[in-house]
């Protein structure tokens, strides 16, 4: 039998497609990076494309359109920020299926254009072809404004690992609305939708962050990442992390520990950065590690025992 | 009932859509042209954004992996040089089943890694996710190098109407392969991946075409839109037409008009655009219509009876 899709795994697949691909002169950043970047001119345009497939990453009964408009569009955006640069303009290619209401994609239409708003990125084009399900594929576009990219590739032994905003709350909102409930609140309309400091992107790029992703696979799989481009490790600290009353509360509700939510969850979009330890950092950073000489991701010092992958839930 | 999307079709939700999105200081041309501009810096970038989807664009049973490959990088690379430029690097969303074979995949990223080595292209980046079908989102991006961009919308009274490349090989392929034929191989492969002349963009630029598009929904329909964003009348002369020896023993064998499908028929990605009368053209810019005042497309002065869009096989 030959291998499948399923058999090699998405990022198997994609290193093996990637290793097909030449890059051209114009190319300052090819594939495997939160978003690429090409020469225009004398300029340099960052771009990052996503896609979202409805049962797999959002559910219709369980996010309004414009929720999903939202997040798609801050998925894209997010990848931009984790760059240092900001979003410009992002495009739309929507599959829908025939009878699907127009109402419910004019509300898709508008989560996009809001999130759009939160960082002054317009919405400039796109494709809209018939589908069985509902699927969506955003391009973004970003400038750096004369700042260096940050790339996932130069954390250096001595570096700290900060990062900047949530992690877990997608998760456990995840894991609220799988038991058929609705709240808390918070934690639902965090899985319905990120809130990403997209500024604090080129803010690390101005800090002078050595490398940086954001966390959409999951802190310990993108902390992975980070070690994976850079060749270093990476520990992270346990008690740094935030574990909210919320989160605690739903835990104990369904028998599980938010910790490994706050260490596997994805979907939150935090930026994840590593900067030389003297740079003081303002205070929405947390310094959450430290990077050492060697290889892969430890927590406490030792290798994290579960699943350290994000899996999204179909 | 609310209103569906099949209800109010492709090109009605588009323009429903687009209106709901204001568009930024940056954007040099927002929705509804082959592609979007954006400034960068001091330069412009070129964004283009399609989608095609199995069973509807393409059949793994009729092309293989290397053409849809081929085919899906040549669609947006012809929206590229459909605005004067040159297409610098293009980005992938792959949606595939879990038991799709890696050889597949692996041709079909050959076939795209080939398309866009035509054009000096590079395939930048992207994102795989499981979905029921194939469902490929390619965004290309371009360059200007100084020249200004030609846009659908400026067409004058007295410019003549021009194309160059191929109309209707793909269509009449399409009929050779649902009639469960395989032969004229050579309209059987326009079908399967198009022969774009992507430099005749930017030679159309230099020139000074006065308005451009890609004929990839059908002569009619995108001369209808040359139409329609320039405020003008388009006349086609049949005459001017070129049936190939190869459409005529089809269109014999299958009991059709081959100037049906040069009339009508997509996905052969020829260039088609306006100039001043009195532009010397080169030789493969076959003039086969003019403008006047007024508005719509008409075929030997009379309004063409029967279907002009473009409609794809399912």
């Amino acid at each position: 039998m030959p291998d499948s899709v399923s058999d090699v795994g998405e990022f198997g697949l994609i290193d093996a497609v990637t290793a097909r691909f030449p890059q051209g002169d114009g190319v300052v950043v090819g594939p495997g990076d939160d978003a690429a970047i090409i020469a225009v001119g004398s300029g340099r345009v960052v771009v990052t494309t996503d896609m979202l497939v409805e049962g797999r990453h959002f559910r219709r009964d369980w996010s309004s359109a414009r929720d999903i408009g939202r997040k798609a569009a801050a998925q894209n955006l997010s990848d931009i920020a984790a760059m240092g640069a900001r979003a410009t303009a992002i495009t739309v290619g929507l599959g829908a299926p025939g009878d699907l209401d127009v109402a419910w994609t004019l509300e898709l239409a508008d989560g996009m254009r809001d999130e759009c708003a939160r960082v002054g990125a317009s919405v400039i084009g796109g494709d809209m072809v018939s589908s069985e399900t509902v699927v969506l594929a955003i391009t973004a576009l970003g400038e750096l404004d004369g700042l260096e990219p940050v790339l996932r590739s130069g954390a250096r032994a001595g570096d700290v690992l900060a990062v900047c905003g949530r992690l877990g709350w997608a998760e456990a909102g995840l894991r609220v609305l799988s038991r058929g409930f609705r709240s808390p609140r918070a934690l639902v309309d965090a899985h319905r939708c990120p809130e990403v400091p997209y500024d604090a992107g080129p803010e690390a790029a101005t800090l002078g962050a050595t490398a940086m992703c954001d966390v959409s696979d999951g802190l310990l799989a993108d902390a992975g990442h980070l070690a994976e481009s850079s060749h270093v490790r990476i520990d992270i600290e346990r008690e740094r992390l935030e574990i909210t009353e919320a989160m605690r509360e739903v835990g104990s509700a369904l028998g599980a520990d938010p910790m490994t939510w706050v260490l596997t969850g994805g979907d939150d979009n935090a930026m994840l950065a590593t900067f030389p330890a003297q740079v003081p950092l303002p205070e929405r950073w947390r310094v959450i590690g430290r990077v050492y000489d060697g290889e892969g991701v430890r927590v406490d010092g030792a290798p994290y025992e579960g699943d350290a992958g994000h899996v999204h839930f179909s």
